[in-house]
């Protein structure tokens, strides 16, 4: 059997009473997926060798960084070559571990999948460790040994389940050290941290401190359905592509609903608190009337009453046409893009931890002139929110405020004012949705499959070839899989540091929506049409097999593109 | 071409002004559903004739049925079976009608193309008219001429945009008139009415009313995602199978995002108002840890403390099992299952309408003692939209009520409770989630495709043969379409009257979840299994190729086992 369908050890696998029990609790299409073939880029199908790329730097603050990272910074990207002989030993017995970190995204058990077989083919006999339930189980040393039996059945199907997930860090002193025992313990030659942002930023540090006094080398992954881990050499995070083709789905079927019964207005939260990326792509593949984009909101320093009224004047345009429908997507961050807003959250803050909050409202007065008026514009059920729920931290839980409720409301207050001065002649009834853990375990599309199948097995490569530090790197994704990259690129070089607490803390930076990216460009230019004419773009569940199953997002294509 | 391509003129129809307009509007699983072929049962593809079933009565009250429909009662039902020659005339030209009527399921634009098929095959030179907006459209006389280039982009579409739908029912003496008016101006001979119980009980009374003095025969075709509408000759109303794959995709990757984060319960609530088929058909697609159907409750006389302690104590005994997460299902219609609840609004009614509200609450006191303990028991958000909201009937809207939220705000407090007891030591976070809106207009599955251009083709033949009063029924589902038997059931053998305001009014019953019913009997044997052990099955988003393609759905399947 051969690495390209990627089952090594297919026949253990699929032994009887593994079929059994998944003829029982796997449907049609999770078990069609069990043996759909995973094709590898061509230099990993054949020998290779590991080469340094160019230099590298920091994101930002180069100096500050190489302060905190002494053994790592600067170092070279790697990539993976083609040779005429395999480089690498196969004698070589590896001791490997993999953690998920952070919330789930699809493809996840890909990237164990490609570093198993990684492992298989290329350093027989080497042992590959699941760290359970996250960061965590790296520091309680809580792990299951994987084998095909294990792995098998968790192939390109969604979710994080194999071995779980968590939001732990491993942050102080007292968390290395245990961390450090239990690398000590497993004799692990390597560590591979499949997560976001800090994850990752997780994953250098451990790295970095390994170096020191340990032979474990540190590799990342990088995902996350919001999409906002990226740069170039890494032109995705896995887990976006599926995500939004799922919540786009969900959007073209409430269009077409929209559209058929010509009564309601759908408004439509989607998951993506820092970065709008999501909306933006969902919007691409969808064509709704309108669309929020948290960034563009943040750089215009749009109010609250801004965006409302944006929506309203769209509202009433159509409602002129006869359309007294539409779908609006808003993203789940856009309160945090709002300076007003987090203006008024902080003065709440201050003003709950330290007054007396009486029932006729004097409290009230402490507020700015300017965030009383923003307080007195909200609807009241958010007043109440901001007012009552607060985390353990005393601060409001701006995840819970439901955006898409609020902004219906205080639409409907706008169009009553408009009704009575005559601007308005329509009909307007909302219909709120949010769309997140839809989409957060859906059984991973071809792209994400093979996308994460690569990151695992060039993961495996680089750990083999003795690389620390890198985040697995796969690139030409426009291409045919067989001309896919391959290689790592220095966890440093996406650093900047962020000053907490009087401190320098190193952080891989947000990649943000982009106002002159070639996806928010192209959404830019055709939002005006899409919101008076009816473009609406159904895009269908996703399939896995014919003609249209391995089409990638429109984001990723539009980025390659403005690169290319 | 062939009829069984379901593409007639297809040159005319796949112009290249309508595949210019497609490319830009249309997504490529969109495009590639265009074509999908449709293949008709034998008995419609060969020539047939339409012969005399068994004679039918009433589903309840035939005297009085008969009275209601003197023209119609006790007509036989119509087979269409084999013939040697083809039986009706090719020369016949044909004017027919066909409406939309309420709520979108998928697969309407197929029953449309279904009879455009039939017309074109069959009785070349017959004209379609598609009626606009619903029912109001018929008496508006609101109408497109359908053609094959009108047709030809909605084939295989979700959606019911092709005309658009409406729930205006044609009940006054002007409004029949109305309905006659345009019966005569475009000298119809034929309506075909595709809608749901009430829709198609509109039907029989227009078949009955145009039996006295028009030529004007009326056919039903049976259409609801909720899956109320169905009987021995009807195995299953159109959209049901669909809209079921849809949410119980949802849930699916809503289960495996459960057990992979390991720390929240999902409660999600499903369309189905009346009866609870889509919550039992998901449960059966997808093993919930917890499902709440409402013609239990309702037979068990449930209270909503009984309904909120079952959940519990399945929380409970998981938490046992170190479970602090899982997925319950509820019906939309739960509240209008608990008599207790109906009694406690019927209550609020009357004294909303006759009392002042007082901040004090002493208006309470004219709640009978249970009415107000129940009250009382209701979080404080689910009190203030029973008082507040009021349809302009002055009557709650139940719709409205966040059931899911309410049942997660009951759990709280019980659990609370429990854990003062010391019975509970676990956690409990819910989400809500609600499921409607996304099903109803998807893309129809295989199956919903092929039976919809079944019932249409079948309405055809029906009016061509000069049948009135019937509803299409394409029956033997669970055997290949080549095997589909096909004929017109008499839509007053599913009427029972009841009595409103003084009159016998005629009405189809809704099919209600059986409790001694193979479906539901299937969940029950396996229910406590699928509440303590995790058997989550996630059925992926529908294929349209491949092996699972053309799976039917649990109940269709349940239900005909048990016929056979």
């Amino acid at each position: 059997m051969t690495v390209a369908s990627g089952i090594p050890n297919g026949d253990a696998a699929k032994s009887a009473p593994v079929a059994r029990r998944l003829a029982s609790v796997y449907s049609e299409v999770q078990r069609s997926r069990l043996d759909h073939s995973l094709p590898l880029p061509s230099v990993l199908k054949n020998s290779f060798k590991v080469v340094d790329g160019s230099p590298s730097s920091a994101a930002g603050n180069p100096d500050e960084i190489a302060k905190l990272f002494p053994c790592l910074f600067g170092q070279p990207s790697a990539v993976i070559v083609p040779s005429e002989a395999a480089e690498l030993s196969a004698e070589q017995k590896l001791k490997i571990g993999v953690v998920l970190s952070g919330g789930q995204a699809p493809g996840g058990h890909n990237v164990i999948s490609g570093m198993f077989d990684y492992l298989q083919e290329k350093t027989k006999g080497s042992i590959l460790y699941g760290f359970r339930g996250g960061p965590a189980g790296i520091m309680k040393c809580k792990y299951v040994e994987l084998t095909p039996e294990f792995i098998y059945p968790y192939r390109n199907q969604g979710g994080f389940d194999m071995i779980c997930s968590g939001r732990d860090k491993i942050e102080t002193p007292e968390q290395f050290r245990q961390a450090e025992e239990t690398a000590v313990k497993l004799d692990l030659d390597g560590l591979v941290v499949i997560g976001g942002d800090d994850s990752n930023t997780n994953a250098c540090l451990l790295a970095e401190n390994f170096s020191k006094n340990l032979k474990t080398k540190v590799i990342g992954c990088p995902k996350t359905i919001d999409g906002d881990l990226k740069c170039k050499e890494v032109p995705t995070s896995f887990g976006f592509d599926t995500a939004c083709k799922i919540y786009s789905e969900m959007i073209g079927n409430v269009m077409i609903d929209a559209r058929s019964t010509g009564k309601y207005y759908h408004f439509v939260r989607l998951m993506g608190r820092a970065a709008s990326h999501i909306t933006l792509e969902c919007a691409l593949q969808t064509h709704p009337n309108i669309t929020i984009i948290g960034e563009e909101v943040a750089q215009k320093k749009l109010t609250l009453k801004n965006v409302t009224d944006y929506i309203v004047d769209v509202i009433c345009k159509r409602s002129e046409l006869n359309y007294n429908y539409g779908v609006t997507l808003i993203p789940e961050g856009l309160i945090d893009f709002i300076p007003e807003v987090q203006q008024l959250i902080a003065e709440l803050n201050e003003i709950l931890a330290h007054e007396v909050v009486d029932e006729a409202g004097i409290w009230k007065q402490k507020l700015q002139p300017q965030s009383l008026e923003l307080f007195e514009f909200l609807p009241e059920a958010i007043q109440e929110q901001l007012m009552l729920e607060r985390d353990p931290h005393g601060n409001v839980q701006v995840a819970k405020i439901e955006t898409e409720k609020m902004l219906i409301q205080m639409v409907e207050t706008e169009l009553e004012k408009r009704k009575l001065a005559g601007t308005f002649k329509g009909q307007f009834k909302g219909q709120s949705h949010f769309f997140g853990y839809e989409g957060r375990c859906g059984l991973p599309s071809n792209f994400d499959s093979t996308y994460c199948y690569a990151l695992g097995y060039a993961a495996g490569a680089l750990l083999h070839s003795g690389k620390t530090g890198l985040i697995s790197s796969v690139g030409n994704l426009g291409a045919p899989v067989e001309e896919w990259t391959v290689g790592g690129t220095a966890l440093t070089s996406l650093m900047d540091v962020e000053r907490r607490h009087g401190k320098n803390k190193p952080v891989i930076k947000k990649a943000m929506v982009e106002l002159d990216g070639a996806p928010f460009k192209k959404f830019a230019s055709f939002r005006d049409e899409w919101a008076l004419k009816n473009r609406y773009i159904s895009p269908g569940p996703i399939q896995f097999v014919g003609p249209v199953a391995d089409a990638i997002n429109h984001t990723l294509l539009l980025e390659l593109g403005a690169q290319a």
